[in-house]
């Protein structure tokens, strides 16, 4: 059960998004793993892909793709990532767009794929050919939902968020699916995140808008420190709504970045929130950094540690666990006794060690709830920067050893 | 059980070194948890500590002490690591070597103190010094199995090893013993290791010998990825084997060096051999990198991954979770093509992807081993490195979850 998320919420429509599932049996047998999603001409659309260097066959070809022309269909599988396929993957990655394209009447180019499922198994493309039929026939602006659920791999839950808002008059809305429980599971890969907004919004400030979203969220979250091969998230402004032409300039445009960042964040967390295993929800924020770098450094150096993730698992408020993550962050000059650690709002580390008069009994409340803060502060600047992380548990080792067996 | 090791063999004794042990009761009852090295005068004495900017008390008091004075005596204590107590932490290392030097007729600086055991609890002075007299008694050249049992904290074994070789006609003997079970252990913390030898070495020689055999032995292990805040490895010459005095350009110094960084790979592997939960020892060697810091950040993204530990745990030959941290490692303009990965002399990764002809089976047959060779040829030049680490296994989130319960 992810951490403080049940269900998924109502996904609101966007104009000019279409969306069908089928059941195409690439993996999974008795349910829908096949996702088309139908982009109304005129739309801008902007990506950010994963920096693994393996990166996987669809991820080569949809970078081609958007490349060379307007996007008109995103073709997402769930069940088999097509990574590790070497250069009859990429054929295999190829030839899903051109199936679609021939019956869609549209480019290939027009068409970017996007796998997710186990790593290292050609791609059944006839399977794909057998289930166009009836994914085209199902397109529909309703299909928020069902898309959600059929890009699912080891997701416990389906994950989706909308939110709305004004610009120029008129009421935009942004929808966001995704899916993803660990950072990567190189058997069944993969972060994947769609989200559209009616708004018209011009293509460099799109893409600066999501990458600097995409900075503050998916790439602030880690489970296991790990980076799939097939990572990939899509922005697409449909320009439904009738509002004006949205720029860096446009007095609305810090409005819809801010929105954008806010579904971004939500999607993040709710992988971290149904991570592998995971019973935490943990917030790692460092302050008083010199730079946003220093500040990131210590957080990872803190949310990869085993040993601080295996004393959230247990609930131990294990200050020197913390405390010796810090110090082998590798910052330069590090100033030990101008550190400050809490856990929530109880002080555990102050003077280069225990803080004065800490009770462990005010750390373990803190520790016994679900969602937990781990605040540091460095004291030597006002860079800030937070992550979001979950626990290592018997679970995790379980999912990850059992796997394949 | 450690992976390929049974029992401490038998070690030899270094003319010019006494050692003592005792039961003080710090921590443990019913053991002995307190050793003193009583050094011969004239010896050369190396040493280098841990690079965590929270170091302990004593650390900060050995470094001192080694500016200041020719160390006469090592005061080594199990049971409280005396890490994480501030100011106060400090004032307690430096009174355990006065009562020491009281006792023994020195200098306090020339007593070098070393904790190792619980972090933030402050260190029981009263019981060193009633322990002294019979420390102090207890002094011998054929101590050392004593010592290695007494340092132990989580430790399943106690740790150690001998060898010899000739330098200028006469029979050089180099001992050597350490404690860890974990690169880290923030509750019962540290590596620790104390090596000596009757050669006489020249003092820069040495600390150059002990920093390059650190190199390529200590600082290529890793359990978790974590580092101590009470690590320290010490190097004594005593010269009581009357070779001559061996500097850089003495004959015998290279065969020397060569000497200490085989003691050092044996301390350093036996540490990773019991490494906490431990059911695999495993050698991550990578080749074909531009230079020797690219083939150690693969390797460590390799090491450290805990997809890929847990893969190991599970003897699974988990292909894809391997290529996957090789990508995400962060080598600049990596050629995925040239890549070669092997398990033991199994090719797995070739050509961008799983590797032509490529069986389960024979993967899995290396797998299924304790000791298991990742052999990543990165194809872009002439540098290799190797370093050695353990898998992910649930014995490890019990130990470390349920440790302070």
């Amino acid at each position: 059960m992810p951490i403080g998320y049940t269900k998924l919420p109502e996904l609101l429509p966007v104009k000019g998004i279409q969306l069908g599932v089928a059941a195409a049996g690439i993996r999974y047998q008795g349910r829908k793993d096949l996702v088309v999603i139908a982009v109304a001409e005129g739309s801008e659309c902007a990506a950010v892909f994963t920096r693994n260097a393996f990166c996987a066959a669809p991820v080569i070809v949809a970078r081609e793709h958007l490349q060379s022309a307007d996007p008109r269909y995103l073709l997402i599988n769930s069940g088999n990532a097509n990574a590790g396929t070497g250069r009859p993957g990429i054929d295999d990655a190829r030839r899903t767009c051109e199936v679609l394209a021939r019956q869609a009447g549209c480019d290939a180019s027009a068409v970017l794929p996007f796998s997710t499922g186990v790593i290292g198994e050609r791609l059944a493309v006839e399977r794909f050919e057998a289930a166009l039929p009836s994914l085209v026939q199902d397109l529909s602006e309703q299909n928020w939902s069902a898309a959600a659920h059929a890009i699912m791999t080891t997701d416990t839950v389906a994950k989706g968020v909308s939110v709305r808002l004004d610009i120029d008059g008129q009421q935009v809305t942004i929808t966001g699916i995704t899916k993803g429980s660990g950072m990567i599971r190189p058997d069944m890969a993969t972060m994947l995140a769609y989200i559209a907004t009616d708004a018209r919004v011009e293509a460099a400030a799109l893409q600066q808008c999501l990458q600097s979203a995409v900075n503050r969220s998916f790439n602030r979250i880690t489970v296991d420190g790990d980076t799939s091969t097939n990572d990939a998230c899509v922005l697409i402004a449909t320009g439904g709504a009738g509002t004006g032409l949205i720029d860096a300039s446009h007095t609305g445009y810090s409005a819809f970045s801010a929105a954008v960042a806010e579904v971004c964040e939500r999607l993040a967390q709710l992988i971290v929130r149904d991570g592998e295993g995971a019973t935490k929800f943990v917030t790692v924020s460092v302050g008083g950094g010199a730079d946003s770098d220093e500040c990131l450094q210590v957080a990872y150096t803190v949310a990869h540690s085993p040993l601080v993730k295996t004393a959230l698992f247990a609930s131990d408020p294990n200050w020197g666990r913390i405390l010796a993550a810090v110090g082998r962050a590798g910052l330069d000059n590090l100033d030990i006794d101008a550190i400050e650690i809490y856990l929530g709002d109880v002080c555990i580390v102050r003077d280069g060690g225990v803080a004065d008069g800490y009770q462990e009994a005010s750390g373990q409340r803190v520790m016994d709830e679900e969602e937990i803060l781990i605040d540091i502060r460095l004291g030597r600047g006002d860079a800030c920067e937070h992550i979001w992380t979950s626990d290592l548990s018997h679970e995790y080792v379980r999912i990850n050893a059992e796997y394949r067996s």
